[in-house]
């Protein structure tokens, strides 16, 4: 089958990629349209020395496995875990000590025209949602994990740094608590959705410092981390949804002599993503800059990674 | 009146200190013990611009003011707060935006015959307790804000990392929450006293990577910070105590991806250090490793900067 793969720091198109296995409670998965999220760009770049297919936002069909499953429309959480482990036992699922990760850790992931999931990492799709809204169920659940890990007040000031893809999924759902929310810009794009969308967007240069109570750093740069300092208030508090390459420098004083709570952030639920999109709570689709083949994979990866772009999809 | 000062980088002995005056609703105060802290050692190095008296642990006299004050015992909080900005009338008085603080920031401290202090920042010490016990309450209120800000549960794998003179403050504060402590010791002293309080000491080679619940750093070094993470396991809390000279490098990365907490942590509660002491849970005066003569004290700095030196006291 055809896949698209990292081996070697090189992005590779293959005609011949081996045909994924079931192990037991697992499912085939036919993918109908898959997101190109920034940890792909990464692992093309060998931050995380994986090798493999890539991917791992989608929306597809189950085409092999148990009878009730197959021809479902299904999302599906990222984490293969063991349910074994210390972190399984207390509920810590997707820090399972044993886990692997589609396209990211020691699974094959979605750009290709198959894959496996167990099924209990399975999430059925309502008819209602379209496969444009449901592929972006995984980085808004990732998105809604930032509520999960802070307690967001309506009377809070809350700043995102970043509005890239994930910046402005996060955007939306702390719009959602009623705080006094503000977004750092750095593109027009971004400015016209948060408009479309009746959020506030600024600069950075326009906001006070230590005024905010919540900072969400979004950015991916290490410079997200000390500017998200500036504009804390004492006690506030950073959510780290960025990964950095490298070893940052952190102003670690800071942190102890304000009292600054640091809380990183990951994975996220799908069921509460599920509901946001069926609600109508959250907008994604004009997210979409672009959609690419999968024959044409390598174009769509090197379009992702133009600053500023916003969300490319691959079709299958 | 003499007293001990930092000015252009140096220590100075003065011996014509100007008499400190009140304001309203403050009272003059003279040391019977002050002890010496990191931060003091830290501003004789430069790292915060300070200049003037140093030394913000005590426990004095009232000698005048009020009549109802006037030869009260007593210790005494550091901020000196406006109680009027957004963080006092938050009740987060420690953060005060016009605050001074005693001996660190705008304010002379306690290394000198007479010093002052707002009524409102007082605490009467009961006579039970000794000088050489209430000379500790400020760096143990400190300690207690550690619990003020994690959440200790008595299943959980705590680490000290750094049991130097507040990190065998926080180790026993820890120890009352019933967790499962170990404290990172380097020195041989560090490791008797805990053996006489029942604490488990360890060198950290012989620490499991990613067990820990909840990893404090006390070390004051930046090497505290990597070692903590190495030790967290996903979704553990780093409470940082410490303060690092410059900007260290950080894994941001480690912190988003294993979903880690850090909470910085500084001034705490006197009225529970207060208790904690009256009921004999901690105890501080086996720390003590050296006394000076306020006319000594530039041998006393210079004491308490030997590597791995405890408490060392001024006296009066």
């Amino acid at each position: 089958m055809r896949a698209l793969a990292v081996y070697d720091g090189q992005v590779r198109l293959l005609s011949d990629a081996p045909e994924p296995t079931c192990a037991p409670g697992e499912v085939v998965i036919q993918p109908l349209l898959a997101g190109i999220c920034n940890t792909d760009l990464e692992l093309v770049r060998g931050y995380y020395n994986y090798e493999g297919i890539l991917g791992h936002e989608f929306v597809g069909r189950v085409i092999d496995g148990p009878s009730d499953w197959v021809g479902k429309r299904v999302v599906g959480e990222i984490n293969v875990v063991c349910g074994q482990c210390d972190l399984c036992q207390e509920g810590n699922y997707t820090h399972c000590r044993a886990r692997t990760v589609l396209g990211i850790q020691n699974r094959a992931g979605v750009f290709a025209e198959r894959f496996t999931l167990p099924i209990r990492n399975l999430h059925p799709v309502p008819d209602a949602l379209s496969d444009e809204q449901v592929v972006f169920v995984e980085p808004l659940a990732a998105a809604c994990q930032v509520l999960e890990a802070a307690h967001v007040r309506p009377r809070d000031r809350v700043v995102v740094l970043g509005a890239g893809k994930l910046g402005l999924l996060v955007a939306q759902v702390l719009r959602l608590t009623g705080a006094d929310l503000t977004v750092v810009v750095r593109h027009e794009r971004q400015a016209q959705l948060l408009a479309q969308w009746g959020i506030r967007a600024a600069s950075l240069a326009d906001l006070p410092e230590q005024q905010a109570h919540v900072v969400v750093d979004c950015t991916g740069r290490q410079e997200g981390f000390a500017d998200a300092l500036r504009l804390l208030r004492p006690r506030g508090t950073l959510v780290l949804k960025s990964t950095y390459h490298g070893l940052p420098q952190a102003d670690l004083t800071r942190v102890a002599v304000n009292e600054i709570t640091v809380i990183g952030s990951r994975c996220g639920p799908f069921d509460t993503a599920l509901r946001l999109l069926a609600g109508g709570l959250v907008e994604v689709t004009s997210l979409i800059e672009g959609r690419y083949p999968l024959a044409a994979g390598k174009e769509a990866l090197a379009a992702a990674a133009q600053p500023g772009r916003l969300k490319i999809l691959l079709t299958f």
